[in-house]
């Protein structure tokens, strides 16, 4: 159960968060039908549109002003070993994004996405590095099999974190976000979630996340259990189990998420671990929803389960598994093309083009 | 059985083509390990460049010089209804492509390819056309229930546009091409095709093309079985497939694929009609399979047998049916992702990055 705490600040974090306008959406979809093409021969390229129609409430211009945000932290549960790779990699890899090496830096640079890396808890002193957005909250999460993996006051600092970032990206004049991460040991959080908000089994939900081998993934599998157990036993609120058994890089992308959604702004979640902390923003505000797009599905199982739980349809199924935010920005041309052609084909009318006979 | 003159001409079109280079996609697969990121987590993405890799047989520049082709032709087929939409339809949309209205001068422009729109068939005057490319076989092809859709001249001279085309593009230094189409009644020449080629049934072949209601569905059904039967009894050769089910545009499109491949330049194909020319130059000469990408899967049921024929996995999946081009130059930012990827991701040794301890 949500403490009082816990409540006050959900209130003032889902305030505002309107239904998109699904008015806009159906003009839309009878402007797509006046289009130079068999009814519905875009496919997703038509909900795609139509959708972002629905979230703008406005003639969309061709090209987005974008975003991507990779939240940073280190987890405790890291102690029991979930990880084919050290804690200290959440750390070389914030550096490594800072100088331009990593592959997120690559596909926001092809995409034209701004990136902003944020350090909301890496175990690592990063005061000094150039670049880098400071609001480190604690030095990773706390060991879930031992305690809650942030107190309240710790959770309620990192949601704040995403959603100041939010509003700010926002007033930046951002239009598509993606969403993503770093932090060694993270798909373990990404799995309890999952279990707490479907009900899937940790089996179902826990999977090799970068890599471990059988029976490195039996003990992970056995770990999300005993996470579960201990924390998720009862019916549980989305900000406790966000709390319990999340970690402060997906407390932030989940605060990010309800102020992007306050702002209109169309939010596309990237693999396991985005998808987790978009599922939680959705938990706490059901109108959350309309402003989600799946960039596309990852090989973690427990993305699958998720995806289901939000009923989206993944853009992009590519097998990837990297997070850092690769496959949201990699659906940003996809998203791109949807919106250009929606404004950029000629009606049937205006091409002189004859329509379908039945 | 091939006649004299079509092996001549087969012998011409398919001389030169070299098997995709395996040492480059095992150089460029050890290169991938390098990079800071899980072992194999960008998924379809390393495939994607490996194989680019081993098409270019170089050091692959980030950004490719991108052109898509439409060729257009009507059918004689119409002749007998199989299509939801008029055969005016193929004239009025060649002129909606030169005047920049149709969805793939809006992905064209969007995602940097050339677009060049070719006539090798349509049943209209378009020789003051401005900005066509003017290789008129024949006014459309002929009726395919009451002969083959092209006699042997016509076959050769359409496959020779292609080919040509498929020079000049070599020439130009276009190292992606997408290969498009237009002309109504096509799918039903691409549902034979499948039938010959894979020897499914024509009710699984066949779909709803551009739009058709049951009814006219199942009337596509059987012309479709009418004409393997006529033609496709005994097996046949790819050319004869070609010549007596195919149309000016397909065999257009056979034409450029092989040119494409002999001059090392990726293909990627589009929906179920440019997938069957690609599927029938690669039945005329096996090693053109490495330089194909699916880019991605139609809704048309035949379009799925065409790719599990060839064993390509398609880039996108989106739900679209509308060919021209369309899915495949919505591929192309993917396959610049892969490439950009490849080469601008820093390795674990150069970012100081801790490598996984298994």
């Amino acid at each position: 159960m949500a403490t009082e705490m816990s409540r006050v600040i959900l209130d003032q974090l889902v305030s505002g968060i309107a239904p998109v306008e699904e008015g806009w959406r159906r003009q839309a979809c009878v402007h797509l039908d006046t289009l130079t093409k068999p009814i519905g021969s875009l496919g997703r390229l038509e909900d795609l549109a139509a959708q972002i129609v629905a979230i703008r409430r406005e003639r969309v211009a061709d090209s987005f002003r974008k975003a991507v945000y990779v939240f940073a932290a280190d987890h405790g549960i890291t102690e029991e070993g979930v990880s084919a790779y050290p804690r200290a990699v959440t750390h070389q890899m914030v550096l490594n994004f800072l100088s331009e090496g990593a592959a997120i830096n690559v596909l926001a640079r092809l995409h034209r996405a701004a990136l902003h890396v944020v350090d909301v808890g890496v175990d690592a002193d990063l005061e000094q590095a150039p670049g880098l957005l400071h609001h480190k909250v604690r030095r990773g999460s706390r060991n879930m099999l031992q305690e809650a993996a942030m107190s309240e006051e710790e959770l309620a600092q990192a949601m704040s974190v995403g959603a100041t970032l939010g509003e700010e990206a926002a007033a930046a004049g951002y239009s598509l976000l993606a969403i993503g991460e770093m932090g060694i040991g993270n798909t373990t959080s990404a799995s309890a979630i999952t279990c707490a908000l479907t009900g899937a089994s940790a089996a179902i939900a826990t999977g090799r996340g970068t890599g471990l081998e059988s029976e490195a993934h039996a003990r992970k599998v056995r770990i999300v259990e005993a996470i579960v157990a201990k924390h998720c036993g009862a019916p549980s609120s989305a900000i406790e189990i966000l709390r319990c058994v999340g970690g402060l890089e997906i407390a932030a992308m989940t605060g990010m998420v309800l102020a992007a959604a306050r702002h209109r702004i169309v939010v596309v979640a990237d693999g396991f671990i985005s998808t987790a902390a978009v599922a939680l923003a959705a938990a706490m505000e059901p109108n959350v929803l309309g402003y989600l797009i799946a960039g596309h599905r990852s090989e973690e199982p427990g993305h699958r389960l998720l995806l289901d739980h939000l009923g989206l349809t993944p853009v992009l199924d590519l097998g990837m598994r990297l997070g850092e935010g690769t496959g949201a920005v990699l659906a940003m041309p996809i998203l791109e093309s949807a919106i250009s052609l929606y404004n950029g084909m000629a009606t049937f009318a205006a091409a002189g083009v004859s329509e379908a006979a039945q």
